[in-house]
């Protein structure tokens, strides 16, 4: 199991990429080829949008790459992933993507052109309190697709998504189908008037209200919100869930933090 | 000349309220009946979404109300604006509603359902440093249709939005037709990387990209990029603008500010 880290979005930190190598290499199961060009630095990217695409491409043409483990979140990947997808050879569709936040954009746009991708820990997680766990669940996943791994509550087709990412990649080409999927959103660092927005902005969506249920994941680092904003994350979801005639069902394990499981985006007919 | 101020976002000061009334005094030619809806509070709110609407009806139905003024933005009128839209009867349609920032999905689903909008100063605005010549300037507009209150540069049809308003509408009931109007945005106290994300959102969306041309206002209260984003906003919006084949028209004379202009949504066959 060969697998290669590039970083679509902001760059990987040097000490992440030891420690996720220092556990690669205790684990035995797998080889992970780091791509220079994570560490890359332009403005707020991982290198300009050329050297990010070009990274993206060559591991995702690379025959001999099982699966691509995107290296980090933060911003950027959409401004390359219609392009990455030009003209994708066989060896593209042979391999597993892997990520999540800001990575959203990819696996959402990779998923519309037949990939197989999943929602899971990324290598600079390793930095988080108990990132490690975090990282050896994606590679338990990416090397043997342990079913410990899973968002436990999985029951036919899902998606999860960062809600600003979903909510950005609405009517881009980038949207998939929700048809029929369970939905699972989970948000970071905004504050809960602009949650509340947002899920104004998801559930008026018309393809969205066609999913089968919604499902919420952890919230984390709420800023505060000036006034008290008077009710909280969980309540927010639900009442537009039930304004716009969607299932919500209940919360999801997944989130911006160590304890994140993975989510692989499978079809209604997988 | 009676203008109405109501609050569908965020309560309106006291502060406020005071020194516009002064102002109106001492102008003489209009009157001002500040709805005591402005001063309630509920969270986030100026009210909760029933009373804020219920005000909002109010006065849409009063036939000796000339215009509506919005208090000020924040957040939460797109809670309410669906509903403010259902049955109007034709006192809604003989009078002009007036707001900027978080009133853009008001003047949005108004626009949609042939009512007068414009996009301009607000109540609140008195306490910025020179508000009181923003307040002369929406009360010119509304009161005599003073052409000196324009954004000097419109040309034809034309919207404003704040940013990540517009973003927030796309896809929603209150989205309206972008075909063939000058598009005018600005944006306030969000990140360039948030600004970059909302450009390509925003870009992305085929209405959108029907506008004859767009416009930037000013971007005001950026908070720091961590690290350095490697360009400013309006190099962000030309880019966007160049990746998704809308013309870019230069700056516009809008935005969070005391020297926020009055821009009316007219149809393309006004």
């Amino acid at each position: 199991m060969r697998i290669a880290v590039v970083a679509p979005s902001c760059p990987l930190k040097r000490e992440a990429a030891d420690a996720v190598q220092a556990i690669v290499t205790r684990r035995g199961d797998c080889e992970l080829v780091i791509h220079p060009q994570c560490f890359l630095t332009d403005g707020h990217f991982a290198g300009p949008d050329e050297a990010r695409l070009a990274a993206l491409r060559e591991v995702m043409t690379d025959a001999t790459v099982d699966a691509v483990w995107f290296a980090r979140g933060g911003y950027g990947s959409n401004r390359i992933a219609e392009a990455a997808l030009v003209d994708l050879p066989a060896a593209a569709a042979a391999k597993t993507y892997m990520g999540y936040s800001d990575a959203g954009f990819l696996l959402s746009g990779f998923y519309n052109n037949g990939l197989s991708v999943a929602w899971g820990p990324m290598p600079q997680d390793v930095l988080r309190e108990g990132g490690e766990a975090a990282v050896n669940r994606a590679l338990d996943w990416l090397v043997s697709r342990d079913p410990s791994t899973l968002e436990p509550a999985l029951d036919g087709p899902a998606m999860a998504f960062n809600l600003t990412v979903l909510s950005n990649l609405l009517g881009t080409a980038l949207e998939p189908d929700f048809t029929g999927i369970d939905l699972l959103v989970e948000e970071v660092s905004e504050q809960l008037y602009r949650i509340d927005r947002t899920m104004f902005h998801v559930t008026a969506n018309p393809n969205v209200r066609r999913v089968a249920r919604l499902r919420l994941g952890r919230v984390g680092n709420i800023p505060e919100n000036d006034p008290d904003f008077g009710r909280d994350e969980c309540e927010i979801v639900e009442e537009w869930c039930h304004r716009s005639g969607i299932t919500f069902a209940g919360r999801a394990d997944i989130g911006h933090d160590a304890s994140n499981r993975v989510v692989p985006f499978l079809r209604r007919n997988d």
